[in-house]
């Protein structure tokens, strides 16, 4: 499991005073940031013909509302490894609480054959490394 | 079922080409608008004390990838209706195909007193009329 | 000028119960959408090779809050034309009052070679055209 | 003037591969976080008749791209004190390049009378001791 600290922004809030759900997917998208960069070796310069992977599932359970003013911790860790696909877990903490969890499934895939594709044991390897709740540097 | 028309934005794209899905969160909340105004009579002025509805969940499955220049229809309907929530399900499809869909429990809840309310009748029976899949205004 | 009609999102809202400041820039880049298929013939398939547009600069004046609930006119035009570059001028209206206003600068580059082009007579000829306050389609 | 670190997001790029344009004024929003808690003592429960500013002007010019996968350095410092509002200045970098700097006004003001407000002599003088180009923690 390994963790970023997420600053709330004032536009994340909405008109009922805490942050909007359409920002959790967003913060979850910038904590799996480790992931683009071992499936493309350059994500500066990353296009659909160098960067094999895509997203094909998302859950959010919002257990407790997050406000303005304290900093986020969102944990990640890989809770499922298949084929070609593999399932990531995520928390977002505010506070000592579990404010919202959630999974996405990201798939190895060949943006422009539109197939996808099983993942080869080097990537696998470092995926299952990430499978532990143990705190970790991805 | 009622439909919306979204128009993908530059923004809304990444940098594999399409849009990306953090977007359909945001587009999906703009189609469930007919139900923050059937909760909250007047929803410029809507804030925590009279704005009884929170998001508890939300999933997408994305079926296939969506591009800038060509509008987005999403058709959204009522699929559960339980005692205080109810789960809306959407779809958003362009040229003929259906690209995402997703689900959203939304609660009738009291943010002063953090509860959950039972659903009173009236709302109730809106909500009924919204469970058809035939076209509907809401 | 032109005008789309802008349906201001849930999301946009911040804590303070009106429309973000940070959602205007996302409105006016979308009513900026003749632009791109002005400038790239399938925007569809747009990419750093086939889409000779980059954003200089951008200002936004905002006069009076905007309110979730009701439709929002942004009206477009061009106000300068110059070799390479030109400005675009875009106000956002909502119940008959002008709630913002503001100007983008868009440069014709080549992303590739990193240099600007000139605009070449047919696109100046267009631009032009959409220099009018007149009602238009674009 | 003082800084923050913020990670680009793969959502904040667009089809041309780099950072949007409509990024950039949440990046510096999120940088101006001191300022909301210069004014409002309980940003976590702020709202209308707490927090008394608004933005009256934004300007950012784009000056080099923003990739993804650098963090990028956002510096902010006031530049102008007036009777009632005063001017930001703000700054991203990445790389050791000056990708973006803008301006925003703020304006202490009564949400609820809806009027500007001259600015007390305690908040001036925290607010030119932001003045500085020197590295300060606000």
């Amino acid at each position: 499991m390994f963790t970023i600290i997420v600053t709330p922004r004032f536009c994340d809030t909405d008109l009922l005073g805490h942050v909007n759900n359409t920002a959790l997917p967003a913060w979850f998208e910038q904590a799996r940031l480790p992931f683009f960069t071992l499936f493309c070796a350059d994500v500066a310069t990353a296009s659909r013909s160098n960067f094999p992977l895509v997203l094909a599932h998302l859950d959010i359970d919002f257990r407790h509302e997050i406000r303005l003013g304290t900093d986020v911790e969102v944990r990640t860790l890989v809770s499922r490894l298949g084929t070609s696909s593999f399932t990531v877990h995520q928390e977002a903490w505010q506070s000592g609480e579990l404010c919202a969890e959630g999974n996405v499934v990201l798939v190895h895939f060949d943006h422009v054959q539109r197939e996808s594709r099983p993942l080869p044991p080097p990537l696998r390897a470092r995926l299952e490394a990430w499978m532990t709740t143990a705190p970790i540097t991805p």
